[in-house]
């Protein structure tokens, strides 16, 4: 099947700037694809503050297992990421493959094992033949470089059509900061979250913890915000780093109080946000991005069970893959989702037309208008339920015959 | 679009037996369909005892308010169903349209309003016009007759490809009684239900509370197990009604420990249960029906959960539709259900090949067995979680580029 770029896609790939204190090489190890990488060493010369927000599956690949653990040591010293093999459900030997990538990244870069960790993402429940990355690992050590940010990206796509980068610089009290972030992940996306994997540095200096509940909250409008397909992967993983280079650590951020705290916070918000929208709009054969609100429900977590069900909802999708205004579906979706609704309160609107108001279609719906405001590329729906102030806004992709063609065939 | 009878179909369609005391009359009504019959009228002459359950949509049809309000008086004397349009968000209009059907059905069955049950499916959001279907009815009571069930079947069809219909005949503590079902429905269908309507008809002698009770246990293993696309519909419904012609009303059933109601709920269940899975066999754009069994789970309520995670995932879904068998996407599946679950504990089958076991794959699993076995119409799924005796089954079929096609483009 010839791959062809999303038409949701960047305009252009942006170059992220080089970052201080962070070393990344890429090498063709042949996991699964030929005549393209797979693999990915991120360096930190000396230890970096680490965060992390992992899958909530209940199933999770060992990778997860092993950074979830490495987790309270709070610090990073190098990170593998290949794509081709999730090396998930791959029961002892998978473990053993995990052991073996952590225990020689871990002496490549004289780090301690829970300062290495990793990412695999591909194909789950086949066996990953690790040798030939582990062969390639000393090697990747001693070449990499600052920058290559747009490399890094492109080792990691699985069914991805195209890199996912973003940047941030900013003053961080008096100095100026930056962070890059690089994502990949294209089907399995949901919530809480999807074989989506993120990876995010900063010069600036963070403590962990402090890290940790900056990235718990910037994640919730971001990757906790997108669906693809309502299916949750077993490999999701988000990791934040800090390197302090520009800071240094004497002016290291230890307090929420710290008015650097919500600065930072915003900005990283604003970074995962843009990458977690190149995430959806590359979602496998997805041609419109959507984008749903949810106002005046009784709670916010209410608004969002609402709005995900619409998200959710294959008719709601494939309605608009046939670019249909069809409301009634919206309709059907809200009343499925299980929490407070009253049909005759409800307000409907597709971009700026309201559709429906009052329990029944807008006595001004056009039918030549919506046809011709569903043939936009972004298309927003908003409900309001017309009980309380919850609000909630979440994105996600339409359903597309080449969404089925991608995944009925994407092991052979 | 050409329509295709799904592959999934009966090789013959039933014909069902004449059922005294239950007289039917169809009609083209032209509310969408051209060329075919829209409208239903269903007579009992005599009044029947009834139950009835319903979607659980939080946006119901007012079709639906109007059942749901009459059920507790008990008694039916007449049904009108239509297609082509769902009478659903149509706010006071649509009211008015269902309560000038209710009037006049009433009024020329000499019967109350609240013994008129109705339903529409179809369109959401379009207001109905009543004038044809209200014009029709008069005759349509007066031609109404015995038989007739296959004429009805087609009647309710949206997209469906075939008519569905079931029938028993059985003991009944001496009397031998037929139970008569009509079902149709074939995308929107998720537990709870969907765009779902059924129709069932006994002449045995049973309490409208008693036959309550008895739906309400019968639908548990057939139109509250099935899934095609998650998706629930505002005007669910499904509705028993007993004209006690054969038993006479002297030897009504009126108590659960008559031995009779474990005997007729068996046979109501196993009724219903073919009807629900003829409405999976036409899911939309089906290509293979999908059994999904799931045992070893803490409950029954967590099998279940697991069981329609795995039958609602889409990429589980395409996969089956690619004749893949991508076990690693039920692992996902077993892992995003929300409810206890340890990777290492599962057990998978596909049919009656083991393909993963002990947290990996099967030793044994062979390619090349599992691609013949997956080309099977009839694909079963097991997964066994290894923590408690808790179990489930549902049935659902593949996610096809048809689904997408006929969805996409349903209203236009």
């Amino acid at each position: 099947m010839a791959v062809q770029i999303s038409p949701l896609s960047p305009k252009t790939i942006q170059e992220l700037p080089p970052l201080s204190g962070v070393r990344m090489a890429t090498a063709e190890a042949g996991i699964k694809y030929k005549n393209r990488t797979d693999l990915l060493l991120i360096v930190f010369d000396e230890p970096a503050n680490v965060a992390g927000v992992f899958t909530r599956s209940k199933c999770p690949s060992s990778s997860v297992d092993h950074c979830r653990a490495s987790l309270s040591h709070g610090v990073a010293r190098g990170v593998v990421v290949n794509s081709g093999n999730a090396n998930a459900f791959t029961g002892h030997k998978g473990k053993q493959t995990t052991d073996a990538i952590v225990h020689t990244a871990a002496s490549i870069l004289k780090a301690r094992e829970n300062e290495i960790f990793l990412a695999s993402t591909g194909v789950i429940g086949e066996l990953m033949n690790a040798s030939c990355l582990l062969n390639l690992l000393p090697n990747m050590a001693a070449e990499a470089e600052e920058g290559n940010w747009l490399e890094a990206a492109k080792a990691i796509m699985t069914t991805d059509t195209f890199p996912k980068l973003a940047t941030r610089r900013f003053d961080f009290g008096g100095e100026v900061v930056t962070i890059n972030g690089i994502a990949k992940g294209s089907g399995m996306i949901a919530p809480d979250m999807a074989t989506m994997l993120s990876f995010v540095v900063t010069d600036a200096a963070i403590a962990s913890d402090i890290l940790q509940f900056m990235l718990s909250e910037a994640v919730q409008g971001s990757f906790n915000s997108i669906t693809v397909d309502s299916d949750t992967s077993t490999s999701d993983t988000l990791m934040v780093f800090a390197t302090g280079k520009v800071t240094g650590n004497s002016l290291c951020l230890t307090s929420k109080s710290d008015p650097r705290y919500k600065a930072f916070t915003k900005q990283l918000s604003e970074l995962l946000h843009e990458l977690a929208l190149q995430v959806v709009c590359d979602g496998e054969g997805a041609r419109h991005l959507i984008e749903v609100s949810v106002t005046g429900a009784t709670t916010d977590s209410a608004a969002k069970s609402i709005a995900l069900s619409i998200a959710n909802s294959p008719l709601v999708k494939t309605a608009i893959a046939g670019e249909d205004a069809n409301w009634g579906r919206v309709v059907m979706a809200v009343g499925k989702a299980g929490v407070e609704a009253n049909r005759d309160l409800l307000t409907i609107w597709f971009g700026e037309h309201r559709v429906a108001v009052n329990g029944e279609r807008d006595p001004d719906y056009s039918e030549e208008m919506m046809s011709t405001y569903m043939k936009n590329q972004h298309i927003t729906i908003r409900v309001d339920i017309g009980l309380g102030s919850g609000k909630a806004t979440v994105w996600s992709c339409d359903l597309t015959k080449e969404y089925v063609a991608i995944n009925g065939d994407y092991r052979s």
